[in-house]
């Protein structure tokens, strides 16, 4: 780490690039990353990011773009979100992999906080390659803030989806909820319910909708991945009910924190409460809610079932507030006749100066 | 009307441009259109869009836009979404503004539905230009039809805005509202605001929070056109009220086709019908909503003062549906930490295949 720390307007463009392909990695038991690999004439010649647990790192993703398209990564830079990982967990240290290609420079914006993977960058330089550190560090560190906290404090990461009509309802006032959201937004909650390791809903929810709590695509094939499915709740599940099978967990309890203790110690780093408005409003009020997808569809039930119920708001400055996620992953999307808007939650409302409409 | 019917690729696009910068204009006393000039090479030279009552139309504003380069338009094709207008209103006929300018042919997408305006094909025609007309005219005509049925029924065109929490309250549970939405959000209801004949609230509002109804500035100076300030319903408007003064009017009247008529009456071809939450649903309940803007700040208040009311719906098959709105104007926007959706009204909801969740 002692030569060329200056950093490359071709490098800094690459690492914002790097930013929005980790923003749009998913969340699993390890960080979003993003890499981008720069020849010699600074031009970004190939890219990956860290799909989930269980697959390619960042660097090694990029690294295989790279194969893919007969580059030889020889005498390249490689640009990384996260500091390359210097241990065997689920895949290889990406130092060595990164060594072994020829790479001749690495930049990284987040040193990694993870005690068994650290000491990457000191290896590298040990290996006679050129590192610098820090460059964007912050916005790599916020991708990751929600998540390294759920690490610390030893729970899953929590991510809340709600479908909801403009007027915020889950279901009209006869119940019909059904087709609430669209096809293409209920494919996108397919493809969360894919991506976590297990889906949260309580027996309320159970008893009434009856769901598998599968991941599934389009026609209705299971995802290759599934994530257990779990009810929450002190009503029993009944034998025949869809959810039932291997995979499927009851939690005794209403306590959000015990919830989550339980199925961290089942091994699961990424759970998605899906409901119902309850549930959900029992993780809000609890502060437990990391990232949050509402699905808007494009009508007005007028009355029926609230989609956010037991918040414990009673005067504007109680508020929850959130913000759309600035962190690549897009904040709003359109899915067919739906919206999805992509939240993270942040501390008491901003002030803002008197309306006086 | 002879010569050159068939339509370039050039062209094509030139008019799917036309199509989008109609639709970025303001909804006032004339329909959305967007011109764009091409040169003899098919390059997209000038464009322009109409903009409100009392301003260019387009093909005048897109002359202009050529003029400003320096380029002399003598020669070029005129692409607009609409049939030229013949006649003279608050500003001249377009027909003798492009024979002038030497234009060598007009591709035109609508005809004109206006008697008054319509006949400019043929006169320009009749002065040698080559005019082919029906370019994508479903799309140009979809873009005005609510208007074009305002103007049919003697009513002015509806727009709805409706500010809301993520839960779709308009307030919390103790009243407080002032700073729902953000400064970005007041800002782009204030630029409505300026570009309507009337803004239009309920009389429970005005006693309620006194607004002004004046458009503003971020700075808080007055907007140089006002719309006029308009009490619906029949308490009394206190002497002091902050709405009286000129420009102020008070309809005694809880009936939305009555209010239509009178503000028709008086000249208004467009009202932002701007609260409460009941007045909203009145005219949502009668089918009177052209538009529809929806701002979302992003908190959870969990329980206050619902921003829609009284839209009579028990099942899901009653649900008001509406669309984004595909026609140009952004249909998602983020303003500041806000989300500006905006909507058109369509018929009965589509029918979704079964969730089976």
């Amino acid at each position: 780490m002692t030569a060329g720390h200056s950093i490359s307007a071709a490098e800094m463009m690459a690492m914002e690039n790097a930013l929005l392909l980790a923003g749009q990695g998913v969340r699993g038991a390890n960080p979003l990353v993003g890499a981008v690999i720069l020849d010699d004439d600074g031009a970004m010649v190939a890219s990956g990011a860290h799909l989930g647990a269980g697959t390619d790192h960042a660097e090694i993703a990029a690294l295989k773009n790279a194969a893919q398209q007969g580059i030889n990564p020889s005498g390249c830079t490689m640009v990384v979100t996260l500091e390359p990982c210097n241990h065997t967990g689920r895949t290889g240290p990406c130092t060595q992999a990164i060594a072994g290609t020829g790479i001749r420079r690495v930049v990284y914006a987040a040193a990694d906080a993870n005690p068994a993977a650290a000491g990457g960058a000191a290896w590298l330089a040990g290996q006679g390659i050129d590192v610098v550190g820090g460059l964007l560090a912050e916005a790599a560190e916020e991708l990751n803030r929600r998540w390294g906290n759920a690490i610390q404090e030893q729970r899953p990461f929590v991510t809340v989806k709600v479908a909801q009509s403009l007027d915020s309802q889950s279901a009209a006032a006869d119940g019909s909820s059904q087709w609430i959201t669209g096809p293409h937004a209920r494919a996108d909650g397919h493809a969360i319910r894919a991506r976590v390791d297990a889906v949260l809903v309580g027996t309320g929810t159970v008893l009434a909708d009856n769901p598998q709590l599968t991941a599934r695509a389009l026609d209705g094939a299971d995802a290759p991945r599934q994530p257990l499915r779990v009810a929450m709740g002190f009503r029993n599940v009944p034998e025949g009910a869809a959810i039932r099978g291997e995979g499927f967990v009851h939690l005794r309890t209403h306590d959000p924190h015990a919830a989550l203790n339980e199925l961290h110690a089942r091994g699961v780093r990424h759970v998605l409460v899906e409901g119902g408005p309850q549930l959900a409003g029992v993780f809000l009020m609890a502060d437990l809610v990391d990232e949050l997808f509402t699905y808007i569809a494009p009508m007005l039930l007028g009355a029926g079932i609230p989609a956010f119920q037991r918040l414990g708001v009673a005067t504007l400055a109680d508020a929850h507030v959130w913000r759309l996620d600035p962190d690549g992953a897009a904040p709003l999307t359109q899915l067919g006749d739906d919206v999805r808007l992509h939240f993270k939650p942040i501390a008491p409302p901003p002030a803002h100066p008197a309306k006086g409409s």
